[in-house]
């Protein structure tokens, strides 16, 4: 009983500590866009409508870490205990987290911007690809041999979490050679990512 | 029991981690306002005074802010349970709390600039009217045929707290034609209504 | 017992957002540091310690904000219950805490400048007149009449805080007239304040 | 019980307020990193290889707040009481630990420069040092003559913990004279003593 609880308290911190970075993060992207300053003849309207690159950097962001929050979120509700390694992934996952803005930043600069796109672009899949197998890797070293899950976790669960959880490398690791074709190829698909994602499903 | 303590679990994650949102959101307002540099012959203080509309900037936004987290507050207290698209709905208003600081600072920017305050206050005003626009979605998402309340909520309050919901929407909206009349219009009752929130009432 | 857990939520949720605030306002004040660029001929180390007034103000500041949330949170464990007005009050605590980062900004620049040092110490010691006089608002409205307190709490216990919450006021306040003969009396004031909390005392 | 419980209370706000203040400063390190502006003639991909010390400073500076957070959280395990001395020595650790944005971005832009890198490097490992030795002033403060420790926690633990928390003011005090040899001296070691740690050992 005294260590159950202890180690719920355990995975509660880890949880608390990883909601600050989340949070944190997703509200540091506001300050990627810079406050207009119209030039000669150019109204505010037009200077705000100018920088839209950092609005959908923003948003895109925001959206993409929100979802990794809540996979975070619910991922940890079939988590029941932690240890030395399960911490330093979880580390790992929050420092790729934490890096977000810097990327959207350079996407947003560099959008419109046709000898810096590619790069933007390929830093900015490059980030989140990496942040999935990271993610992956969390779900994978807790989950085989059920080795910090839950009782209550159904095998078919399991199975479900790890098919759901292997989308995130695929689509964004697969984005960058794409990116490569076209940079906007590899934005669609994270844009149509984010937005399938807001569809309400059958959870 | 033992759906009902994960289901508590849950609404708590997602209040927590909405809390640190709009923490973080408040708290990086101050950003905006920038350290005066006086010129030739200027006094500190007189420069000092002469950012009065960062002041203001960061006072009204920071009330509003801070009356949207009281209402997110006690509207999950009413919330028992959180599915899918109330995480999403939530993620939005979250979305556009976060963003809060940008419009601020482009307010403040113009307030004293007759070009752009139109456009700036309808950026404020805007961003104000969306996200008490997706504050009722989430309201009515969960009270409709009371799919996410809790038992004990009467029928009363139900209709009371949409009723009050939908005062946020009808004045920032409103306030948008109005602005193009004068924007001081607009700016006025945004003081306006961040002072009689001020006021304490009977609860 | 349903209205005492519901209300023992309420105040928590309330404290756990002025944690929020508290971390966030205390930690952005680094932000102030610049990173210093050598002039020609100078060196880093040179460079670094002519910043001191930055380090001086991240320090002070650090304290202070330490000290009030220290004081929130014991102050807090004798207060029961929330109502619209403790939560208003608290909110404009919240919103001085949150200002701080820009009184220290300008102390910082403007401490080994003779023409803005008397403004910008006004406006730093302002800041906390202010801070404390609505910390002890908070104080005087829960505890007057016992509105908002815990049944346990003893009317020495009451008279203690209420007196020691006045010391804030008269010691800040006070420091501002003694500005105006020198600044440094009011930066000596309050970091003698700071020192003399950091001092361990008979709790 | 009531006592216990209240106690309970209190080093949880204070290890809350702490987890607030480790998840903001090591979300905050982003702000180090510049967007570039490549020059004439240099591609984005070059400007971004260019900064590489930021990307090191960042990833360095994340691992060792991670670390220091995990220890903080272990070690609070063991603490089952507060009183104001623990509470004014956590808040100087957490001062250290919010400062570490400055060092390091004066580290990352000096990196690379023969003139700053000593000065930069002194300031960094510096940093470390005083974190690493108030960090041991806690424990040592909470376990002498077990004063605020949980009854479970055996004398072996005590010892153990006592030997590891020494390993922090060696290894980064030990680094400040290394550096007068070759600052690069002291970076390895800061890296060394990172990857280390991020290495799953039995707990």
């Amino acid at each position: 009983m005294e260590t159950s609880s202890e180690q719920a308290k355990d995975t509660q911190r880890l949880e608390a500590f990883s909601d600050g970075v989340f949070a944190i993060a997703i509200t540091l992207l506001v300050l990627e866009i810079r406050v207009p300053h119209p030039e000669e003849g150019e109204t505010l309207t037009r200077a705000l409508l100018h920088e839209w690159p950092s609005y959908f950097g923003f948003v895109l962001s925001f959206v993409v870490i929100g979802i990794i929050w809540l996979n975070h979120h619910t991922m940890f509700k079939d988590i029941s205990r932690s240890d030395h390694s399960l911490q330093i992934l979880n580390l790992l996952v929050l420092l790729s987290v934490s890096f977000v803005p810097f990327p959207t930043a350079v996407l947003a600069e560099n959008l419109k911007n046709d000898d810096g796109r590619l790069a933007a672009t390929l830093l900015y899949g490059g980030t989140f690809t990496v942040m999935a197998l990271i993610f992956n890797a969390i779900w994978l070293y807790a989950s085989v041999g059920r080795r910090l899950l839950h009782e209550h976790v159904t095998q078919v669960r399991i199975q479900t979490r790890t098919r759901r959880s292997a989308l995130g490398p695929i689509f964004y690791g697969g984005s960058l050679p794409l990116a490569l074709i076209s940079p906007w190829i590899a934005i669609g698909i994270y844009t149509v990512l984010a937005l399938l994602y807001l569809i309400p499903l059958n959870e």
